[in-house]
């Protein structure tokens, strides 16, 4: 899949362990109806097991194909093969983005987290396609989260490439602020609880696509 | 590398949680002194980020090539194509062994774990070059171990197949009751402690070579 900096404009990230009381599966068709464009699958302190992991995975899969989503895997380039994903999701825990990058090859999206400038110029050499700054707000989702660096951060980040190139922000990004993240020049905003934890998550969907200037697709 | 039963005869794994008080590579290097057959990487619940992963692994991958002594890695089937180690091993709750199998491609070796004959069959089917039956006694370096199932459990899986098929006893195994996995029927032993704890690593390898019939290479 080609990928562009528009793909990036609303990231859903999900795995299973951020909708307890509902059907993953039917969480991802309520947000693409509501305008993702985007989607990766992070299964992440689960209780799945790797083969129920590959099960669900698939599922999503063939979701996102199906309405020409790109769908990204995080951290484990073995199950994004396995899976057959449009890319891989790494952290600057995870496996070595320059190592990913010759795994997967050089037509699959790699996306990699950086949160200041050396780490970004160090993904971009690296191979990635597109890099994720956060937390840009105070969040609840990832039990990792470091203290918010907020949108002066990727704003910050974005003046001192040299190039333009694709960056998502990330980390407690609702509608009501995500206006304060396009505005500091990211190309989107990635977002999990926003949409899992609202009681209609298609329509939490709209309210974001509409607040990063997006239209459903 | 060319897979043979023979090189189950004294399978050796180790992670860096394993040695807390040891360089891990000196001591695979006195395991292979001693007379190991294979060497699996398994860093499991360790301090280690993936990035200190792929440098041990890299570290200890090159020594097991200049012994010919096949690298497998547990678990991780891209750590194992970045490291390009001779093959992966996964257990019940890991990667399914089919996919496993499809994505390092033929000629990789795969191990899969079995603790009865139905699990044995299907990793036969999906593709498996051996399998690790246990644990054959009571262990304490795999935190998650279950209840032992001694080597009745691997001899019964071994009459029950239809035609010879590699089969390595594992857990609680050490230089004083190998001969009993051996007697029924095992190809070979895996240790961890029986090594990794012992105050000379290579004396140890060494007894455990004996106790199963192999010599030093």
């Amino acid at each position: 899949m080609a990928f562009t900096s528009s793909h990036l404009r609303l990231y859903f990230i999900m795995g299973s362990q951020d909708c307890p009381d509902q059907d993953p599966i039917d969480v991802l068709e309520q947000a693409i109806a509501g305008g993702i464009t985007m989607f990766q699958f992070r299964e992440k302190n689960s209780d799945l097991t790797l083969s129920e992991t590959v099960a669900l995975g698939r599922h999503l899969r063939e979701i996102c194909r199906q309405h020409n989503i790109p769908f990204i895997v995080n951290d484990r380039a073995d199950l994004a093969l396995i899976l057959d994903a449009d890319g891989v999701h790494v952290g600057q825990e995870d496996l070595p983005a320059r190592e990913v990058r010759r795994l997967i090859g050089p037509d699959k999206i790699l996306g990699v987290s950086a949160e200041n400038i050396a780490e970004a110029r160090q993904a971009i050499e690296n191979g990635a396609d597109y890099i994720g700054v956060g937390p840009m707000f105070l969040t609840s989702s990832k039990s990792d989260a470091r203290f918010p660096i907020y949108p002066e951060a990727l704003q910050a980040i974005r003046e001192q490439l040299e190039e333009p190139f694709p960056i998502v922000g990330i980390g407690g990004i609702t509608a009501s602020n995500a206006h304060k993240v396009m505005a500091a020049g990211a190309d989107g905003v990635a977002v999990i609880s926003a949409i899992t934890k609202a009681e209609d998550p298609k329509r939490a969907a709209e309210a974001l696509a509409q607040a990063v200037g997006s239209t459903k697709m």
